[in-house]
């Protein structure tokens, strides 16, 4: 009989109980042998629940019992997650979170630990809710080169765009909406610009590139200012707008991770990934390309991934040294987003004739207002053109 | 350092010896140890390849050779296919393989075999190509009920469909392109007619509801029939024509596995996998809906999933049992296809009126012929009903 604790009993956390409990018998099939949770770590009282004598609100009680192996950090937030973390780990017992933030920004440390005291350190999670992504890419994909990833790594965001775009709804008109049926926060900052996408897009560089990737050394830019005009100007001439969280190595060998909205050709799958479903697209040498698609957030779907963790670390008795990167002593292994390489979407007043950049798609709006878009240029030549042009709008295309 | 042997030099074979040498040093650090390839099993000789020296034309000097802990078999066919695999399993060697019809047919022998001898025999190469499939179902879907598993498992049906559909083209003429472009074989019977789709959903039922599932007992239909009109009308009412392999579970408790045409929403995310792509649509209790889409043939591509698996199996001591399922001595937990439950598409000459069964969503076509859409059904009534009104079409929608 393995035994288990779920730290915090939120919406994650009582998901990861319920689903346990709901399909314990073909998990314990899958595991190999028994399991039980043993303590929820809250410190509020759930006296209600059928399992409410397993609440503790001492974490000392979890860290001190031998018997509990694994770990489901479901509690959120860099403190006391960090901290309650270190010390499972410590003790040589195994986590699974869903926390990004704490991946994003604590992910090294915690890997390095687990790595010494031989338990495991999971995080399926964090990126991209239940689609299952971070063991794909390190195991399934071991034998590849992957050069880029690309994905629609935040549901709240991919709602209100393709509110945008299926609905004409300008984007505040979107926000609201989202906020009403529960899919945006009060504060919806941490979506909308961008920062949750992210964490993810950090937590997926570090994992294949091997080092660790920060927050602070990747552009982010959200979606508040993007314009329901150019939304539809897009759409007419076949992209959709998606924020993007994408990572690219690069011929010098440095990677370039960058989050902002992007225009993907309706050729292109992960265009047609709408509402709050999450995409990654993962691009490789050997297996060119593979899209992984899902629910991206929500309590069960994010409860499936925590919990497949649990019952991998329940199987493994050693240190899964592939899901696992190093320490980052500084960001010049990252180039700086002036070299990120794209074509451009440009929006412009009726001007005399279009700039030598441009690459043969536009069009033009009733009020003389046109749309294009360039060659393939940097940011850093982008940004001069549009700012010569006067542009009213410049968003990059996912090759 | 730890020694693989690969059986077959064909397009797979030399694929995975191809991506080893050129990732070799990536694919050491996800290994955790030194790797090389020790053996190359073929008849043929390859003298002007760099690593001739390897080749062989001895089985036995393999099997023999205990410094080789894991093979790759990419030979295809059952014999000798089936001979090797066994003894090499039999000899505690892990066993990696891209061949369906060797694990449709003989997947659950081999499985007892690699547990008993505490080695694996792993197929993610087997479905689904370069898609990782096979681990994230029963490994990061593992705390999940999964209900229904529906797919795009055959890429040349998929890029004469996405033909058929996209340039008008009819059937014939889709598969000569396809034969010339090197997609389809010159007897294209196994893929058109479903049997390449109907081995790889047998290995996918197995695994997920953990009972051997034989070709034998599938239902299959293949594509050679479908009518380019109907792909035409059906695209006009919202719906992409495709071929499905899919199995769910049933209230009953059996499962239902069947291959053929049907109709999908341009809603579904399914519908929009074209050309030669496969794509995965899993469903279950906990992470509800997810999707995994990539290259499901090809050189490079199998031979990435290959190679994934021998570094899978390098690492691993012992056997995974997850991975696994047991022989059925019978098919009565298979349910017939007269139960399979849909709407259903058909096209009828004029008629006064349409069926009580009629589902609101109808187009009438210059002729006078009448596409239409029922309520859901059983394909035993569907069956009748089209009988009923000599109907010249009869697909079911993907729900």
């Amino acid at each position: 009989m393995k035994k288990f604790a779920v730290l915090g009993h939120g919406v994650v956390g009582s998901g990861v109980v319920e689903l346990f409990y709901k399909n314990k018998k073909s998990i314990e099939k899958k595991a190999g042998c028994e399991m039980d949770i043993k303590y929820i770590l809250d410190l509020r009282e759930f006296p209600q629940l059928s399992y409410a004598d397993k609440f503790t609100k001492d974490f000392n009680v979890i860290l001190n019992d031998n018997e509990v192996t694994a770990v489901a950090e479901c509690m959120g937030g860099l403190e006391p997650a960090f901290t309650f973390v270190k010390a499972c780990l410590e003790k040589g017992k195994s986590v699974s979170t869903s926390n990004k933030e704490l991946v994003a920004e604590k992910g090294d440390i915690l890997l390095a630990i687990a790595k010494e005291k031989n338990c495991n350190f999971f995080f399926e999670a964090s990126v991209g809710g239940a689609i299952p992504i971070i063991r794909p890419l390190h195991k399934c994909l071991a034998a590849n080169e992957i050069t880029e990833v690309a994905g629609i790594l935040n549901g709240t965001t991919n709602f209100i765009l393709t509110k945008m775009y299926n609905d004409k709804m300008d984007f505040s008109c979107a926000l609201k909406l989202a906020q009403e049926l529960g899919y945006a926060e009060k504060d919806p900052t941490a979506d909308v610009e961008g920062q949750d996408a992210c964490r993810k897009i950090c937590i997926i560089s570090s994992l294949v590139f091997g080092k660790h990737v920060y927050p602070k050394s990747v552009y982010t830019k959200g979606i508040s200012k993007v314009d329901l005009k150019d939304v539809d100007f897009a759409n007419k001439m076949g992209y959709a707008v998606k924020l993007i969280a994408s990572v690219k190595k690069l011929d010098n060998d440095k990677i370039l991770p960058a989050v902002m909205p992007m225009m993907i050709s309706f050729e292109n799958i992960i265009s047609h990934v709408d509402d709050v479903f999450n995409a990654v697209l993962v691009t490789g040498d050997g297996f060119d390309k593979t899209l992984f698609y899902g629910r991206g957030a929500g309590k069960l779907p994010t409860a499936s991934a925590v919990l497949g963790d649990v019952i991998d670390s329940v199987k493994h008795d050693i240190t899964v040294f592939s899901q696992s990167w190093e320490s980052s002593s500084d960001d010049t292994f990252i180039a700086p987003i002036s070299c990120f390489t794209a074509k451009w979407y440009m929006r412009v007043s009726a001007i005399s004739s279009l700039p030598k950049e441009y690459d043969g798609s536009k069009l033009v709006a009733d009020n003389g207002e046109i749309s294009f878009i360039t060659n393939e240029m940097t940011y850093e030549n982008a940004l001069k053109l549009s700012e010569k042009l006067s542009a009213s709008a410049l968003i990059p295309l996912l090759a």
